[in-house]
């Protein structure tokens, strides 16, 4: 599992869900190989033919692994996790379980797919989305979803260093690349300052600030 | 686990991720204490204090178990998947489990939020989005994502009579469901036979047809 050849993950710098992968990779030292999917050239290398036949849906990331093609981040995640269980990812208690995954699904299934690419082009080429509307877009759904975590995460005496006592787990791995999404379009964080506590020591540790888009051979 | 009182669902019967919870729990043989949040009326319950401060998020399902609340779906699946493992929701082969997360999570993650109750609300009152344009925009993802998983149902020996082998997995669980939300705006399903085929062995079970949303008793 640890030899290259194992892995291959199909990738774009900016991706937050890549993102969140490329975290998850670190954190259990593992390396795969790189491949560069890019979104955005040529109407966007995603729906290309090759790419089309190994993930359906048109998305990165891509994984595969023991010879299986496995799409969605959070599948990556838990298969990673079942598959090379050290350092761990999720806890060992079944309700503390639920309570890290039930964050890190309020950024997988509440903010991200709502602002994610394919999304924002609906928006200016069928609804005829002004810039401005799709900003506020944005915000809106972050904001919501940032709101909610806040919440859970400041009046909750299981928040440690991390959203989840003192090591990353899978909330913070969707939490991170989503703050970095949020800063790109410019969302004012200062009311979220457990969140801004929680990146910031996420940050802090190699295996996040490797993962960020400006440091992957296809930024730009 | 099995008492009444250890399990409490907020529930409304048409919401589609309340729907899996719904079968989840009748395929495990767990009875939970019912809720109603009527997500209409008033504006909608989910954003009334009282459930505010259960899910910050102000979407349905919450559970509560074990005295703790879990919000999200999947949070809760897996959860119901871990405390009581038997009948299995997942394959034991770790690659399995990948593959029928993923096919979970196409639909919690690429389907369905974009697609609530919330957004069309915002498509309608923030982007003046006509009825047609919401339909429209309904059908787009939908049709995204069943062409995605007929591609990966159709072609791939591990299909069963469900989404994997012959027994429901998390995979069916998110797919009836969302079937059932295309019915309701009248999507087309002929394209994807085996959704439909797989669709048909689901109601064949009690878990399935006792969970549809007509026959909640908080149905209209």
């Amino acid at each position: 599992m640890s030899a290259t050849s194992d892995l291959t993950l199909y990738s774009y710098f900016r991706s937050s869900a890549a993102f969140r992968v490329r975290i998850a990779l670190n954190l259990k030292g593992l390396r795969a190989d790189m491949r560069f999917v890019h979104l955005l050239k040529g109407g966007g290398a995603q729906h290309a033919d090759d790419y089309k036949k190994l993930n359906p849906l048109q998305l990165v990331p891509t994984l595969i692994a023991g010879g299986q093609t496995i799409g969605q981040s959070l599948a990556i995640l838990e298969y990673l996790e079942e598959q090379v269980p050290e350092p761990p990812l999720l806890p060992r208690d079944v309700l503390a379980r639920a309570r890290v995954r039930q964050l890190a699904l309020s950024v997988a299934c509440d903010i991200h797919p709502l602002n994610n690419l394919r999304v924002l082009r609906y928006l200016k080429n069928e609804l005829q989305a002004e810039d401005q509307a799709r900003t506020d877009w944005q915000h809106h759904w972050m904001k919501l979803g940032f709101e909610a975590q806040e919440t859970l995460l400041a009046h909750d005496p299981a928040t440690g260093l991390f959203c989840h006592g003192d090591t990353p787990t899978l909330a913070d791995i969707c939490l991170v690349p989503q703050m970095f999404n949020a800063r790109r379009v410019q969302l004012d964080l200062a009311p979220y300052p457990t969140l801004l506590r929680i990146e910031e020591a996420a940050y802090r540790l190699p295996a996040f600030a490797a993962a960020r888009p400006e440091n992957q051979p296809d930024a730009e």
